[in-house]
């Protein structure tokens, strides 16, 4: 259950059995029903999330009241949002499964235990932010500097995968631009 | 002279006298005179900075040849090209000191021998790492869902020292709004 987690963490640094077991002594896993929730705005995230099988969006209600995506998370990768976890302040996100989606629960309570007896996960996790790192320094560029065209553009031979899994309409969320605008670059 | 570094670092981890030393000796520092690049457009990111006295700029130049600021950077801040320093691929970024400015270069060629050495480091450095993904989280958000104005109290109230700080003309460009703008905003 827990092996496309090892998998990934072997990608980075070298556990032993015995710290494999002991790792996911302390993790859990949950099923998401299509549209459930993970985390709803006001809620404290209660744990980062990493992704088995499925789809999920992260999104905020605008001022508007309209729904802004941004970020979806599919398989291997990690979901949290980092202010509510690191300062246990309510969350103003949502985290919503787009498919029947399964998850691995790394819970904010134990994480601090889970880092003392396993002292390498620091360098999974470090290797794993400072990627997160580089994917946003590259987003907030690609907001200011990308007309929705290229946004789409550039996510279709970035992320083929998003493309063909995720609606339309949240798709054009996620890019910052309409459906009917997303629905014409699509069709050229 | 790494004092403040030293001190942001007790913060998160404990290093002994030894361990401070064995840092130290695979650090520099470096001046920065105003309007000098730590890293410039097309050139590999040779380092991660942290900053002793000063402000820089991150920017790139738009496809319609404006400056476009993406981050500000003063003491006790990290800087670096995250996208380049992973992957040694050239940067996309100027990282430019907007006043007299001092720097710690942790060069990309020693930081895995210094982890290697001080895997405390491993935790400072995914803690800060975690801070920054909370810092871009909202920073997409709010772009996505503040007016011009809204950004401007907000940084105002966030980061008072900025606004302060920063020429109105750079401030205008890390909101995306026109000088003008700003500056309509400020008198009110």
């Amino acid at each position: 259950m827990y092996a496309p987690l090892l998998a990934h963490i072997a990608r980075y640094v070298a556990l032993n059995t015995a710290e494999e077991e002991l790792l996911v002594s302390y993790l859990q896993t949950q099923t998401v029903a299509r549209k459930g929730f993970l985390l709803t705005q006001g809620q404290i995230c209660p744990a980062s999330y990493f992704v088995l099988r499925g789809c999920l969006r992260t999104y905020f209600v605008s001022e508007k009241g309209t729904e802004q995506i941004i970020q979806f998370s599919i398989e291997n990768w990690w979901v949290a949002d980092y202010t509510s976890l690191d300062t246990r302040t309510p969350s103003a996100y949502y985290i919503q499964a787009i498919e029947p989606t399964e998850v691995v629960v790394f819970d904010q309570r134990v994480q601090e235990e889970v880092f003392r007896q396993i002292p390498k996960l620091e360098r999974y996790f470090r290797l794993i932010l400072q990627r997160l790192a580089a994917v946003n320094q590259f987003r907030v560029k690609y907001l200011f500097d990308l007309s929705g065209e290229a946004r789409y553009h550039h996510i279709q031979s970035m992320l083929p995968a998003f493309v063909q899994r995720v609606p339309q309409y949240m798709l054009a969320s996620y890019l910052g631009v309409t459906p009917e605008f997303l629905s014409k670059i699509r069709s050229k």
